[in-house]
């Protein structure tokens, strides 16, 4: 993260979180079909897809269909309330998941990797006034 | 802002973002009824409540009524979109607008403030979720 500390990336609309998923990070593996969390769940983490396709569903809605380099579960660390959505492996998945305190870690760090998630969350948020729109 | 770069406050769910409504700063008056923007503008400013009500609005349905010391438009900062929505003030209403470079100043200066306005995103997704759900 050592080159986030400027702001000038902000109007690039980059959305990549690749950074976090090097290769000394614990890695988490789902086979395609399986489901990685359920709206309602508990939860005190993140995750960044380091490879394959997760979608993220509201009901039988799918608000995102996620590739590598993007994150999805942020919205309970921030807030902490249970997962709002339900995330499926749509094929065989690898995680790297992002614990509460490395996140606050991270936002306190890099403010360029604050902006990334908000981006993340307004996006996630035009396509869901959209999709029920 | 200077109680704000220690992260402990982080579970509080606080959204208050009155410590920018301080006395010295430039405000904005709506009357009754007007509209403070129109989804679909162009944007380079939030704004934080001073005192009144706000409602915004998507088409005809009500995705929030923001009072004192709440924040809105910040969608238009992080993604450099078109205003999301449309905004109404339903009360008499001072504002306190705030550019992109102080958003951006603030972001880098204080994690705390980019933890409040993610957790604001995060309760405008639910919201949206519920609303159209």
């Amino acid at each position: 993260m050592s080159q986030n500390c400027h702001m000038g990336p902000f109007l690039m609309q980059d959305t990549n979180f690749g950074v976090l998923t090097g290769n000394n990070v614990e890695t988490r593996f789902f086979k395609a079909g399986s489901i990685i969390f359920h709206q309602g769940d508990a939860a005190n983490e993140m995750f960044v897809i380091r490879s394959g396709q997760v979608r993220i569903q509201l009901g039988n809605r799918t608000l995102a269909e996620l590739s590598a380099d993007a994150i999805f579960g942020e919205m309970a660390l921030i807030d902490n309330e249970p997962r709002s959505a339900t995330a499926i492996a749509v094929t065989d998945v690898e995680l790297v998941p992002v614990s509460e305190k490395q996140f606050l870690f991270m936002v306190g760090q890099t403010p360029y990797f604050a902006l990334k998630v908000m981006r993340v969350l307004a996006q996630r948020l035009r396509a869901t006034s959209k999709t029920f729109g």
